[in-house]
């Protein structure tokens, strides 16, 4: 295979057995830049993964380890860090020491304030030092600093779909930013293996969970980077809901226009600027609508609206799949960004995308 | 049988080959007090209910007819009309000059302003003289008229879930009436039959489809209530979203706050003096959230609610099941007061709510 | 109401929090000769089944209870009893001694003989006097037992949809009795609370689960009820699959033909006649096939049959509601034999069936 | 990007609107020698596929073409062809002649006699001449063949489970060859976009269908396969049903054994021999058994069995994503090999598994 002719990104993933761990071992496998070299588990060191991953078998034949500084400051290139708080700090701190990049897929570094982070998740981050280095790893936004960065902080799938799906807005005087009400509704995928009593089949199916609404995690991350974006505090309303599928996510955004309302055409000019040259951001045209089963199974932000001239509200439509551009995804594109690679590199429908860039995009 | 040593009421379908009217067919071969005795199909004129619609089988041996006023005339105590529009204009007009009482399941009979009506159905409605004399057939708001309706608008079933869901807000001074914004998830026998190609399993499974976002038929009708409620033109922006489930409904709505907020136990004893002594309306504590799969096959109203500081806004959660309180379930609950018996009668849990109801309900 | 007039059947259920104990009280709310006057629970005494159970607020009242034999005997006319082996044997003996009709929801006294209990349920019944009172709990073959019965087993899901799919050929001899291959796919409701790891949404949802084929405990059951129908001993090879749905049980059951085969209309009059009279099995007419959404949220088991020429092979496909035909509906047609009441009365379009009965039946 | 400095080979679609194209363009997407030139669609010529199917917004930049045999002819290395009988006859007879290598996903050329095509499908297929040309393509039975063939017949999506399913017992004399039953369940893409009325959500959620018991017309591909490898007629009872989800396809297979069975040690040998160097087939070991989530977006096919001593039979259970390795990537895994690639080359996990077979593959 000519990929094999250049030198390879050997991976460390941490927490191999989660969903997240799971995914990237289906996606890198189809990485021509990357090879896993070193899987660990807490839980299950020394079974392999195909074993206790059915779906897994033949895929990769690697056996999970005891979690060891040594071997990944050894083998790895960049870790991927599936497990978070009091699993992770330490070892983080560590792994930053030596140099080793790290793509954190928890909540750890996302939040710049450490008495908000304390707030929202019951635990003081020690390595409050590392809050300054690390970068929040929302390519579209963030690219350029990703791209020299030792530590991404991945971000959470509710703010990524939800972030894009108003950026442009915050980055002008359009809105009020006092009264961002969000509804969304994600797959079950996103709650991990963790918790099997609530997310029993006979709860999900046929149903709708709101949980946490005003109160959840997600909220602060929401609030700081829509701040970064606009310069000013955000307030926000989150209402999540679980929703009777696997993967997905959909998030519908409300937003009171602050002075006369933009035209349709006007508002997605106005996307379509914000998101030149992004490859994984789609707009939809006036009149039509994202839905989830179009982004399942990619790296896709899809991104539609309403303009409500009566009550005086852009209604934004943001959808993605969870654990795609929702996280896993997401992680290689940092990663991707991080070794100077094209972004799109190893991520479905990667050629096709750089090819239709190079015409024109979104048009 | 005991309940045959009393009268029963002698009910007509038309329609009958749609979904309401096989649940109509369900529902009421369970009620002591009713009858079926006349089934109308434009369509399938001398076929069998049962062999048309096999979960039917032994249920029902009635053949469906064509439509025959005089028939309905000789046989018929009330008529339950499944069909809208120019299929139905003509129909109704007649049985209601011939004394006949209709309980209408569709659009016609709904908005009281027949511009409003033509606006956003297409159709004129000829039978102008008709709206000032139905009633707007949500039991919650209107029983006393309904006892004494000879015309029954039966509600849509987003309206029923979104104007139980906040009614006891717009009996006050406490929100804004001009930015009243609703998200709604319906199951797909919302549809019906009728668009087989928008229905399609490959479609709906693992998705959500927003749709007709600020545009929906729906919105005057809430509209409407909610004035009604208040007093005053309320102004609403719907968006509604097809989910991955066969039947139920659930409503999010964020109410801006005008004043100072109240707590969420004011907000609990609002709701709870509100639905005192309605059967079907169930008030969930502050903390808890209602969901679809604990009304599901019930004409349950389930009502939660959450109180946030931040952006003074009111979040209501109201689901329902959308093929019976939001259609037929709810048109039964309406022939039962205009025929005088208790409105929970042959209804789903209905000795067991009168017997609550005696005690202390809601609490 | 005019049922009040008659004495109510005062019914105990014993495992309350259980699914089976929210579908009784679900559906015996609606029986119009029923009250529900205690409920027992081991983890939960002291509270309300509503508050565990949300679907059920309002619509029962009542407190949990420590299991108390003499409240039993003091205040129950009969005793649901939804717990299994260790935490019921005791209970059981004692209950019958003292003359309190039982109807056992679990496998306990399923099985004539001891030796085959113990073998596929691994421990041993100390109530081997109650194995000959106990009759198995399939009205459609057993009613004139179970109206004089004071402990009844009642059947297993699967073994229900099998037993009534093939009863038919096992009063002939038609098929050989030592190659019976059986394909069933059961919701997940069939597994109850207790196994949460094993019934995530994720290994579910798209998806089916075979499992225990050829050794699933419903095996010896099924051969036994088939042996007692025909006279020896039948081979079963039974393969279980869990489908991705809630309720509902889809039962294919392969069986070689003995000699000439008989015409589909020949099958079709067999089974018309072995099921008359029986209101809530379903004959379909050759060239049809039935499905598991017809007999949702129903008492029926819907049969259809295919002959194959080719092969001399009978395909007998039948369907029933796991959770009412496979257990609680069954339950209630049980105790209504024994108390002397119609075996519909209280069960879904009960009514419609006697009138239904009353004319002809499956034709 | 290196994979461009090798010649690509042009891909052409005939009927590129269809699942079966979509799904060709999102793996074709990922595949680093192939470029796809082409698309042709009688219903949409002059529409950009994106416009048609949003999911490849982006993916695909191509416009439909009105079908023209010269263009292909000059600018396409292969044709996948995704019509059938009337609408592909002529085009593939004249392909054929022209030299272009046709995939063809439907059954025109599957079956050997064109007495049984005629039976099973109702038109005479003029193209009696191609069969013998055409290779049936299941490569992990005739890939030599499929190296040197211009026209492949690609399997059915059912008869790729089943055949791979039971392969090795049919190169043996273990079992009856007149007495194979299969119970499949197929996700609902299997029926493509053209029959909107029968794959409604409504009917099919929470459902199973069975359908064409023992009629279904891929009982002679099956029959003809399994005839092949045993070199004896075989009779086929095949049970199909649609099973509630997209993607996936479950086949349940009872093999009677004709002398003293083999126990589940020497079975697993068998398939483990059998399928040596097949990366897409996954042997599991007893005491397992497969499941669709674990194959579903991939090419593999899983493979399980029983032995049940009592009845001497064997089951088979086999599970592939019936767009994948029962269509798509199937066609794709043939066009590598007929232009000489890897056959894992551009499909999921393909570098992975050619890692994993260098190794020892299914051990």
């Amino acid at each position: 295979m000519s990929q094999t002719k250049t030198k390879k990104i050997k991976v460390g993933i941490i927490g191999a057995r989660s969903f997240v761990g799971k995914r990237f071992l289906h996606l890198l496998s189809d990485h021509p830049r990357v090879e896993v070299v070193y899987l660990a588990s807490d839980t299950s060191p020394g079974e392999k993964i195909e074993t206790v991953r059915r779906a897994l078998k033949n895929v990769s034949r690697l056996e999970m380890k005891r979690y060891n500084h040594d071997q990944i400051k050894r083998d790895c290139d960049v870790v991927f860090m599936a497990k978070e708080r009091e699993e992770s700090f330490g070892r983080v701190h560590k792994l930053f020491e030596a140099g080793i990049p790290i793509i954190d897929m928890g909540a750890d570094y996302r939040l710049k304030d450490p008495q908000v982070y304390h707030k929202f998740y019951s635990v003081q981050n020690p390595n409050v030092d590392l809050l300054k280095e690390a970068v929040y790893g929302l390519p579209e936004i963030y690219s350029e600093k990703i791209k020299g960065a030792k530590l991404v902080a991945n971000p959470g799938c509710y703010p990524t779909s939800i972030i894009l799906g108003v950026a442009p807005f915050f980055k002008t005087n359009l809105v009020n930013r006092n009264e961002v009400l969000i509804h969304s509704l994600s797959g079950v995928s996103g709650a991990g293996y963790s918790k099997p009593e609530s997310t029993q089949f006979m709860d999900v199916d046929d149903n709708i969970r709101p949980y946490q609404i005003g109160s959840h995690r997600h909220t602060p991350e929401i609030e700081q980077e829509l701040h970064f974006l606009c310069g000013e505090p955000v307030k926000v309303l989150f209402a999540p809901h679980v929703a009777p599928f696997k993967d997905g996510l959909h998030s519908t955004i409300f937003l009171k226009a602050t002075g006369e309302l933009l035209t349709e055409s006007e508002i997605h000019k106005m996307y379509l600027q914000f998101y030149e040259h992004k490859p994984f951001v789609r707009i939809f045209e006036p009149g039509t609508l994202p839905q989830i089963k179009d982004v399942v199974e990619s790296n896709f932000c899809d991104i539609g609206f309403v303009v409500d001239q009566k009550t005086k509200t852009y209604v934004a439509i943001s959808v993605i799949d969870n654990k795609i551009k929702g996280a896993v995804g997401q992680a290689i594109q940092n990663m991707n960004l991080m070794f100077g690679l094209d972004e799109t590199e190893g991520l479905p429908y990667g050629p096709a995308l750089r090819h239709a860039r190079n015409t024109n995009l979104n048009s």
